[in-house]
């Protein structure tokens, strides 16, 4: 087992993965930007270094003083974490070249996932069913027209480097489709360097169901069922669960086994999650695969008791899985809000400042994955989350009330949060029916007006 | 099902409580002392109410102010909680005939448990074993020094009224016995007014194994596994789990069978503890029976997920039991640790005072029950226990680590606590083979001189 880890990231995550790390009795080196000098992670960890000014490029994504600060401190492995570098092939290739263990897939499978396109060409190979589209890149606009009038309108153009909804556009008829791939071209031009787009039919209302694999060194893989992360406001998670409302027993199996066969297409190992479009019809395709730890992991091991992150770690360091897939059992229901320093009642504007009053909720079902306490400035500089809330419950209705009770005793004071807005989705009619999908929350306004925060009253 | 739910009780068991109350959507009204008028289960509550002075005796245990509250509150309902008036017959009379539910077995049940010589007589009669000795209350010495022949020394003189360790006696010989008697009576006489004492055969290093059982008013009893509590310093439980590492898959059937029939004979609804002494032989006897929920409930709900207040708010309400004994299925290993405001460098001297900074661990597998906050002044009129730790874990081995992880990330700054004594524990090498008894505690030096606690630097 390794002896040392340096985790390559901050906030939740970064406390998430010292907790791993003391729990297996290894050191943990923290890094931080000169913004994060207080932070939880740095003050949490074994060794902290300053690794360069607030800005995340000059800092969190600074490959060589990330590597420095590995040699001096003699770590024997980096946890990434998620964003960042911890899908970065280059970072996972220089860190084997350092003789660091990257905690993550190797680097080829990080590529192979990184390019939507070959990813697409590489799952339907395996069996993996995917949205009906073109066969990779579009060579020509005319080769785009006749691949939609096989498969049908609406289409969707998108860019093979994308991601956060850039060099993506739907079209619902053939002039439409010309403009649209002309303009994806562009745009991914301008925001990738790359103008390579391709196309598949756009899915109406589906259902954002996502499974988590996990794979050792030796072949095993396992999957540890779905999680539903319907809810998204602008391309953006705020609720994920697990299990999913959506699947049957059946279906479940279908698409665990379809996660399984996409891992092993691309040589997967360690953590990693499947993502799938799930149709109104009941048809799911894959989306793409996530090749690192998830910010809503916790949901699946309240359901599945296994500490993905241990776990891993232990896969990096070529142990076997600790469980094999007939051993792995779930039970109840457990549901995640992300809780951001954002003020819902003005259109999501960022809150940043000072938490001056913080006592999370606590009792039986109720786990808190934050590196916020009363003192701590949450700065501008990067992402908004400051808390992720995840409940157990024996049922989704237990699940829910448990949230519920959990977000109404969450002191923060000082800034504004989220907490509103999830109060009142939790008790919007079609959330609590379990029967929506992508599309639901941007139909929906949710003011985050509602919610009696307590506020202590000390003398 | 009530609407509205009165708690008589302060602390973490009144957060506790409203915790479940709100996932059941029952409003709350909270009692308190002078003393206690910013605590957080007065602000947590839907309403709250001053029903006397710091003494416990004017204030939580005072019967006319908390009817006089229910009343005008119009509660439908009282939750005792523990400890205070949780185990007084007369109250669960007084309720009654106030039109309260009294959220507690019948007064009936409290008083055939109390009565310790009346239990045992009730439990011979039911087969559920107790430890050889007299037949009720000794009537002589004589008859005592007969007894003691019999079942062999050393015997134990114990009070009919007894608790606490007030009217025990032991003896190894016949001269010592007869001292001993005399001497019990005369305590117990002292402390309870009540000079009655019984002779029991002593247990020379048994393990405390308690069985949650649950019922409903329609004859249903479930028991829910054991929690083993053999960690004790001067007979006051510390450290909590389940399940115990000393019994077998046929004990912890047996004596499961034998906690239900325990049950069963004293007619028993809600939530109870049947406790026994296992002696190293693997015989078990049963000691006696707590009719209310008690502290170290959460271990067994972290193995069987069930919510325990939760179930003994819904019986008392009347509904039938949410589970059969064959659905009950247990998870993983809990582990509770208490921790008191109090120093254990110093003989565990009450350490009372405000609390500076307060930041409770979490993340995966780690639950906190407190009331505690940053700016809280735990004053000296009450029980010192100020937050329960319990952790959960696939296997014994990793909720130690887990219990180990929570502690030292656990801020609790302006007052001394016991979380330094209890990492020392869980580093010792007897508790983590499993292979303890009531004994060894006290046998152990732990200066609680070790743990290096994190205290937040802020600017």
């Amino acid at each position: 087992m390794f002896k040392k880890i340096l985790i390559a990231n901050r906030g939740e995550i970064a406390v998430r993965i010292i907790r791993a790390c003391r729990e297996l009795g290894i050191a943990t080196v923290a890094v931080y930007s000169a913004a994060d000098r207080q932070a939880l992670h740095v003050q949490q960890a074994d060794e902290a270094y300053c690794i360069g000014p607030a800005a995340a490029k000059d800092s969190y994504l600074n490959i060589a003083a990330l590597m420095s600060v590995a040699a001096a401190t003699q770590a024997d492995a980096i946890h990434p974490g998620y964003g960042f570098l911890a899908e970065n092939a280059d970072f996972a290739d220089i860190c084997a070249a350092g003789g660091l263990v990257f905690i993550g897939p190797a680097a080829a499978a990080i590529r192979s996932m990184g390019d939507k396109a070959v990813a697409r060409q590489t799952m339907q190979q395996a069996g993996v069913p995917v949205v009906p589209g073109t066969e990779g890149v579009i060579a020509d606009v005319e080769t785009a027209v006749t691949v939609a009038a096989a498969i049908g309108y609406p289409v969707i153009v998108k860019a093979t480097a994308g991601g956060g909804g850039k060099g993506m556009r739907v079209a619902g008829d053939e002039a439409a489709l010309r403009k649209a791939v002309r303009q994806a071209q562009k745009e991914a031009e301008l925001a990738f360097g790359n103008a390579d787009v391709y196309l598949e039919k756009f899915l109406e209302e589906p259902r954002h169901i996502e499974f988590q694999v996990m794979a050792d060194q030796y072949g095993q893989i396992i999957q540890l069922g779905e999680r539903d992360c319907s809810i998204q406001r602008r391309h953006q998670k705020l609720v994920e669960e697990s299990p999913s409302p959506a699947l049957s027993p059946a279906l479940r199996q279908q698409m665990g086994q379809a996660a399984v066969a996409a891992a092993r297409a691309v040589n997967y190992q360690g953590a990693g999650t499947v993502e799938f479009l799930l149709d109104k019809h009941g048809r799911f395709y894959f989306m793409e695969m996530n090749t690192r730890i998830q910010v809503e992991h916790p949901v699946t091991e309240l359901v599945t008791g296994l500490d993905l992150i241990k776990e891993q770690i232990a896969v990096a360091a070529g142990k076997p899985l600790s469980v094999a897939q007939d051993g792995v059992q779930s039970r109840g229901w457990a549901l995640e809000c992300r809780i951001n320093a954002e003020n819902p009642a003005e259109n999501f504007r960022p809150s940043p400042g000072v938490i001056d009053q913080y006592l999370p909720p606590g009792g039986f079902g109720v786990r808190i994955d934050s590196a916020a306490y009363a003192g701590w400035e949450i700065t501008p500089y990067y992402d908004s989350m400051i808390a992720k809330v995840i409940v157990w419950g024996r049922t989704r209705p237990e699940a829910l009330a448990r949230m519920q009770r959990a977000l109404a005793e969450f002191v923060i004071a000082g800034i504004e949060t989220t907490i509103p807005f999830h109060q009142q989705l939790l008790a919007d009619e079609v959330f609590v029916s379990g029967d929506f999908n992508t599309g639901f929350l941007d139909s929906r306004q949710l003011s985050g007006d509602v919610g009696q925060q307590i506020l202590l009253k000390t003398e």
